[in-house]
């Protein structure tokens, strides 16, 4: 952070002196967003600082810890006011050192293989079984009862990359249940191919699930790779069978503290709920966090810092750095309860990447068409489309849907998404700065808007 | 290899009674390989076949040896005659378990690496020392003597992709002698920028080298992005020292047995010189070996079965599929000091993956024009252009250069080759079918007529 903050402090320097003045912004938020579109240097400044002087930040463990130290420093730095790393409680689970699958018969060779969050341990000795293939998660919940006692279950599925995103819910299933379903079954453990739609060996992790009053087995995902050589032998074998040896020795830390980051812009009457903007902090241990979500925090953060540049807003924006996203929305949940009778205005949230926004939806086209039309001509400029769909928001702006309160999706290109979600791949690289600016702009037109809105958003009286 | 061989088996069964009748091609070897071009399944099914049911070779090892077995099994299933595993002695290097590399300094974060072979180990303690930065070999080379006493040397470079593979001799160098010269200016160990043009978070692994009377240190190739990762450390950390913990345990096993696979399509006139194609068995073990070369050995295989089904040509074709290629050229030495006193016609090979075929040159285009110029004419349907350069043959036909005896290179178009060159993604996946059978189209073509050639082929009288 060292040089590069340096500079940025001083640039910041010549513009919080008019962020401190109360009066209207003197400068358009259109012409601020049009600068962010070809100058924004905070969002890669942030992205690249938390990925390089931090880099992976598994949720609950000491490297999220100083993820959150140094977003504060990062914030304190940039000038946001009321920054603070606000606690919470979680259930803690890391992935271990060993994460081995080497098939032993009929085709001896090694597979790449990572842990699925909340996997039990198989011992570093590991478990040596017979492995049974499924296509899909239906298949494997029309095996019978106990028909997968003593082996190693296989799910498969058929993703493909799409631009919203949505065959994450497709495809999803086989991460999501599947552990739960063939333990229920018998088995001892179970090996997915990772959800994800790219080539690579880098195995896509996440979480599963076991239901209730089942013990929690050995999970894991090959990358798809491995997974196609897996189905490769099935298809060889001959109906030899095929035995698998593995060795994942992941383990549950038991509860530990993970924590918010939140900082302000504080607007002209800090009176009127705020617009609230989030993004998550932690990431998963393979990778640093750059696509999921680095990139997220920095957009959001940048964005508010470019509406500050054209004079203070007349409300508060609150920046939300969630903590522990990624093993179950903790940090969203805490900061619900925590702040649940302090009204929100509308909340944001930027998770999915930084490719190009191309579509913007709200869930006040029915209460506040005026506004909504308003937003959506103003990001038509940037490539980003009037959705019909109703936005729901992202997984860290629980309060906005516990409080009923707007919500804007600012809806991101995800056809490489899925190359690079919770994989090793996710490092800074991938990441293109030109549609990492696009976001900002569009992020700076959007809460530039919000922030001058004096009535309601959700329901104008 | 079972069910898709039983139906390759077939397939041969109603070619091979022809090619058991000494009577010249009653095929056009132009048809043969038009056909290759569209229907060719042997070179698949080679590849497909070792990747899968023996997957990583590397030189020296078991594994190694299961992928002689296989190719022994295949090749004879194949119908090759004289099929047999050539032994032959030589040092082996395995690369061990453990393979990290922890930032401990200023920014902790572990990179992902993988040790390059003949590196000493550090021992499963690892050892921690200040990384000294350089931007290439020569500026390595530039360093004072002594000045690297109880340092990490790390090496970077700045490979770029290249049709024609160029670029692997400018960059290379990183990897062939930056820890030995490292070494020899008192570096405790050396880490490279991986070699290679990718952006995944899979090194590029192979050889390295220390001078006589300079003791090994332990060696490792960070990833592309582990690498950038790195040097935006430098950049940012102001000066404070960058300090890293290396645990490499690779091991010596000292002298083994390897061996070259042979096979041969005997010619109606076995005394001539045969026509010697070549590819290699083994791969780096962070690999299956499909690119690199598993292809090559699938096209050498399918061009020399192709070139049979239009009838037994005039001189033997003889495959060499050598044994430990990728840790010294063991197998091609072998090879050429066992079989010196039998001449051999012309030699070529396929290693440098499986994408198109893009060039054709020979070493004789002086000596037997009419010969290079109707091989350049046959192969110009295929899209192959007429070479300017001076052939001077793949790794694995040393006896070719030691008899001073005609060799042919069949340029592929290396754009992407080192993406995956000696990196776990050497998978099937990455292979193009219609790529992999246009290879074995022009190899066809190219055998069929040297194969039908009478007289000699470098300096016909």
């Amino acid at each position: 952070m060292i040089k590069r903050s340096l500079a940025l402090a001083a640039l910041l320097a010549a513009t919080s002196l008019s962020a401190n003045t109360p009066t209207p912004p003197t400068r358009s938020v259109e012409d601020v967003a049009d600068i962010a579109l070809t100058n924004d240097q905070w969002a890669w400044d942030f992205v690249e600082g938390i990925t390089t002087e931090v880099g992976p930040r598994q949720a609950g463990t000491e490297a999220e810890k100083r993820g959150r130290d140094w977003a504060v420093a990062w914030l304190r730095n940039a000038g946001f006011a009321n920054v603070a790393d606000e606690p919470f409680q979680m259930d803690t689970w890391v992935p271990g050192d060993t994460h081995k699958a080497e098939i032993v018969s009929p085709f001896s060779q090694p597979l790449v293989i990572q842990p699925l969050g909340t996997s039990a341990s198989t011992g570093p000795e590991g478990i040596t079984a017979e492995v049974v293939e499924f296509a899909n998660v239906d298949a494997l919940r029309a095996a019978p009862d106990g028909s997968l006692k003593g082996k190693i279950a296989y799910v498969s599925h058929s993703m493909t990359p799409t631009q919203d995103g949505s065959q994450y819910g497709f495809a999803g299933p086989a991460r999501w249940v599947a552990a739960g379903i063939a333990a229920s079954k018998g088995a001892v453990a179970t090996v997915i191919k990772a959800i994800g739609t790219d080539y690579h060996r880098n195995p896509h992790v996440g979480g599963t699930s076991f239901p209730d009053g089942v013990k929690p087995t050995p999970a894991g995902a090959l990358s798809l790779p491995d997974a196609a050589n897996l189905e490769r032998m099935f298809d060889r074998a001959n109906g030899q069978p095929i035995r698998m040896k593995l060795t994942l020795t992941p383990r549950d830390l038991g509860t530990t503290t993970s924590g918010n980051v939140v900082g302000e812009i504080v607007g002209r009457d800090p009176s009127l709920p705020p617009v609230l903007v989030a993004c998550h902090l932690d990431s998963w241990w393979n990778g640093t966090g750059a696509f999921d979500d680095g990139a997220g925090c920095g957009i959001v953060a940048a964005a508010a810092k470019n509406v500050a540049t054209a004079g203070q807003p007349l409300r508060t924006i609150r920046l939300l750095m969630a903590g522990a996203e990624e093993t179950g929305l903790w940090g969203s949940k805490a900061y619900s309860a925590a702040h649940i009778d302090e009204p929100v205005a509308v909340g944001l949230e930027s998770d999915f990447g930084a490719d190009r926004i191309w579509r913007f939806e709200s869930n006040f086209v029915e209460s506040n068409p005026d506004l909504h039309a308003k937003i959506a001509a103003a990001v038509a400029r940037f490539g980003v489309s009037n959705g019909t769909a109703i936005a729901t928001g992202g997984a860290d702006i629980d309060i906005a849907r516990d409080q009923n309160a707007a919500i804007i999706d600012l809806q991101q290109d995800g056809t490489r998404y899925f190359d690079l979600h919770h994989t090793p791949d996710d490092t800074l690289d991938k990441i293109d700065p030109d549609q990492l600016r696009q976001n900002v702009a569009v992020w700076t037109q959007v809460i530039g808007i919000l922030a001058e809105k004096p009535r309601e958003i959700l329901s104008p009286k």
